[in-house]
Parts: structure tokens; sequence; C-alpha cells
């Protein structure tokens, strides 16, 4: 039996990203321990090490992760940089990676070293040893893979769960807009995530790449849901632009465009709060920092909030 | 600019697959790490590391790995099982893993559940936990693309560097033909390769994975060459009837074909390979170890010896 149906009700695309990783939870069973251990985090946390080790991967595949476009050197760059986002996401830091390509044999080989040069210098820039890999053949098709292991830089790694009713939002950075060149030139926020984990006040973060409307359910409590407030979203240029030509709102765009590598976190407290604002500002003077909504119990109203769950954020497989 | 290129000069095809990884190690430079802290053995150590942990890459691919013959649960397992006999010859074993899909949206559900299940029911028998993963979309292509990690099993792990001039060399299982289902139906070698990492007179190991004649090579030590007896070969009954297909002898196929998933070594003197053989025999009484040759030193003439080096193994760029 080979893999593929032309019959669409039968198809992963029918079942969609969601269902899809929850089936593929089910289906492993028992050797697919529960997050931060297993799937459904930032990184998975490598369980009875002394180091907190994580792990995570992410691939760059052409015309999904980048177009024509994009320099070569940008996309091999952007193959760790993704990955590293993941880590920044729970205030980690990385310590080696392994890359395995998928590639048609008419691949240029000057693309691919300057592809690997782009990989190397991000590497070189965060420390990043690339330890291994492997070349396999796949026709009309290129696509890089790459799993990448880190460390807690801290005391402690932030997961997504952790969050309480009545914590507030904040997100680094603006949103949308992303395929204007933003999904590829975008720094990951390491520095900044590692420094937010040895904030107690700071109590659950994630990283936004599929769109913050997305994202932030992962982040949400059981029991509340985010409001988040429509004028305080930090809306990029680009997603003005984007919105231009789409005909959808500024916001809209800022809500659901994949590939901000932002990131989002839940702080106990408004004076906390507050104190965390002050101390970015002198730590992170160019880097914005934006206060957009809050945690609330259900059924609670929020004048002005933004209705999240009417937005759909990147979808995986359509 | 897009990665492909229609003037064959200037693909990686034209470049091939060792020069290929050489290139990358150059491409890469100084985040590259030596082996076996980097590229170059069947899988890296991971440096600064009191467990000596293990990290390997490999993927399957539709149309490469596996075809339409192959059912979804083989595909599955024999992913985790490409990896696993990667720490087999390393004298380790397993601990987690990461799986990263690309895949058509049209893949059918049913298939990739079969597909997980298998891939389960290998990391059950093997104790592996899979602990993360990621779902990208590949147009009309199937890859799923997992990392392993593990740790020494014993006292020390065996690299392919290490064995000397006048080692003698030894072959587990049966060689050839692995394409009739071997390919998947094989068993990684990882008791196997645990009990001879704790042997001292096994100097050097890897596994057999894309012929000997292409693998060999990796093991022998510099200013000698393997002197293979073609009578000693163990040559597979597949390799036999895939010999009478092609109109090769059995011996080129058994030398030849990829995907043997045995293991390979050398031996300190011919007196601790008897000693060896005979302990091997009580511990593994099913499964044949086989003296094939020796190294010695170049230009040293070997009646019966086969020419490795007007032999091919498969070549995964062509």
């Amino acid at each position: 039996m080979h893999p593929f149906t032309k019959h669409h009700p039968d198809s992963v695309a029918a079942l969609g990203e969601t269902r899809l990783i929850a089936s593929i939870r089910r289906w492993l069973g028992g050797v697919s321990p529960p997050a931060p251990f297993g799937i459904g985090d930032d990184c998975a946390v490598l369980g009875g090490n002394p180091r907190r080790q994580l792990i995570t991967t992410d691939p760059v595949i052409y015309g999904r992760h980048f177009d024509a476009s994009v320099p070569p050197r940008a996309v091999g760059g952007k193959l760790l940089k993704r990955n590293l986002s993941d880590l920044a996401a729970m205030g980690a830091r990385p310590t080696a990676a392994v890359v395995a390509l998928a590639l048609d044999p008419r691949v240029r080989t000057s693309w691919l070293e300057d592809f690997y040069r782009g990989l190397a210098a991000v590497a070189r820039r965060y420390g990043v040893s690339v330890v291994g890999g492997d070349v396999a053949q796949g026709d009309g098709f290129f696509g890089a893979f790459l799993t990448l292991l880190g460390e807690a830089a801290g005391p402690r790694i932030l997961l997504r769960t952790g969050a309480r009713s009545g914590d507030w939002i904040y997100v680094t950075g603006m949103l949308g807009g992303s395929q204007l060149g933003h999904h590829w030139r975008f720094m990951p926020r390491l520095a900044e995530g590692a420094w937010l984990a040895r904030r107690r006040a700071v109590r659950a973060m994630m990283d936004v790449s599929d769109g913050l409307a997305k994202d932030l359910p992962a982040l949400t409590p059981a029991g509340t849901w985010p409001a988040i407030s429509a004028a305080a979203v930090p809306i990029s240029a680009a997603a003005r632009t984007v919105a231009a030509r789409t005909g959808r709102s500024p916001l809209h765009q800022a809500l659901c465009d994949g590939e901000d590598y932002e990131l989002v976190f839940a702080v106990a407290g408004r004076a906390a709060g507050t104190a965390l604002e002050r101390a970015w500002r002198r730590r992170f003077p160019r880097i914005r920092l934006t206060l957009i909504g809050r945690f609330i119990v259900a059924g609670q109203p929020a004048e002005g909030s933004v209705d999240l769950a009417a937005l759909h954020g990147y979808e995986h497989l359509r």
C-alpha cells in the first residue's frame, strides 16, 4: 500500500494539523511521555538528566518555509534560528545540532554551499556545534530537518503550562506580516527568553510561530480565556502592508500570520508586570515589550477585546 | 535563487555523496567538530557529557527507503531500526527520539496510523521514548526524519577508527539481497554491539549500511588494505536470487547491496579471534559470525581476495 489517497476524507488534510498531532500521540501510546517530557511544549525535556537537557526539531522545506526570493545563506540561517526560537521559549541555550537533508540530485552545489555557510554563521554566533547529519535523495524536493539540543540557561526553564487566572499577557516585538522578510530575518529571542526565565513573576512562556490567535490557547489556563486588547496589539508595518493587499485588517494579520518568532508569556500581578517592564527597558532598550491582555475567567466580559476563537493562525496542512 | 539547476556539472549529483559530505564539513568549518564528536562515525559523541551520550539521524523516504510493497507498520519500524543500527555499531543503547514528518496532505490517515503504531512497537521493544516531533507539508512527498539519542551500554564505545595493520575482520549475519525484504525485516544488532564493545580484543566497529565494499574503507587503518577472502563472504540466499536477475555474481551483490544492517569489526590477533568466536557461539548461537579477512599492509599480495576498490556500494545521489 502506498501512503497516498485520492479520497479527501481519508487524508491527513481532512484531519487537520491539531487533530493529527493528537492522533500521533495516541498512536504512539506509552512510548510518548506527557509534556514537558514529550510532545506538547516548545521543546521536550529529556528525563533523568540533572542538566535539564532539551530537544526540539524543525525543518525548512522549499515551497513551504522559503521560496526562490530568500537567499540560500538566509535559508540555512533560518533553519537553525527556527529551532533556537523553541529553546528561547523555555529560557534555554543551545548545545548541539544534527541536520538531515532530503534533496533532489539537481540541487545546485553552490546553492547548498551558501545554505550551509549561512547555517554555520548562525551556529557560530550562538555557540552551536553541528555534530552529525544525513543526506538522502528526495525527488523534486529540498528539505533540511534539524534537531537541536539545549539546556536550561539558568535555575529553571519555563513551560507553556503554569499561567493562572488573572495573569497578565505580554508579547515581545511586533506581530504580523512576517512573509515580507521577517520570517528569515528574525533574531531568536534567546537572551530575552533566558532573562525572562530568571524572573519569578513570569509563570509560563511560549514562542509565537503560528500566529498569536492559534498559539495563545496553549498558554491559556483551563477555565479562563485570554482577553486581548485590540488597541494594544503591537502591529508591525509589514502587517499593515499585507493587510492592504489582502483586504483584511492589520490586526487580523498581526494575530493570524505565522512565523513571528516572538515570545508570549504570563506575568503574575500588575505590580510585578510594571517592575518587569522597567527592568526589561534597561536590559533590552531596543526591543518592544507589550502588555496585550489578561487571562480572565470564562464568561467575564472584556470590552475592546478580540475574539481569538473567531480567528485562525497558520494551518500547516491544507 | 531557487535550489535547483538544469546544468548537471553544477549539481550535487555531479559531486556525488562522498564528496558532498566532505564539502558539507568544509562549509560548516569550525562548528563541525572532528569525529567522533562530529560527522564521520555511525553516531556523534556529545562532548562534555559523563554519560557518553550519542546522537544519530536517519530518515525513511517514500520511493527511496520503502515502496508500496512494504507494510506501513514495517516502514515505521524500519525508521527507528535504521537509527538503532547506528547505536549498535558503537556498542550503545537508545534513550529518546524525535520524529519530523514532511508529508503530502493526501497521505492516508490510516496508513500514517499504521506507520506510527509500527514505530511505537519497535520503540517499546527497545525502550525508546518518542519525545517530540514536527509535522510539515511536502507536496508529493512522504519522508520521516528521526533523530535518536543513546548512551554507552558499557564501559566503552567502539569507533570506526582504532583498527591496526594485521587485525582480523569479522562480519555478523549474511550479506546482500536486502531489497527482497531484509531492508525492513532486519533486527538491529544492539545486544551484539553492546557485547562486542565489552570485548577488549575488538578494536573498531561500524554497521554495514551501504554495502561492505563501500563501507569497509572507513574501518581500514591508513597504510593497509582489507584483504577479503572471496570464499569466506557470507552470501545470503537473497543475494543469490538478486544475482540471478541482474546477471552479476552473488558475491558482487553481497558486497555491494545496501541495507545489510550487520556489524563489521576488527579483532586484534588470531588467538583472540578464536576465543571471541567461541564466546559468540555461546551467547548468540543463532547468529552467524564470519571471519572474512584481514587488514594487511599495502602492496602485500593476498591470494583469493576481492578487489573492493573495483566495486561500488549503494550510491545515495545518482
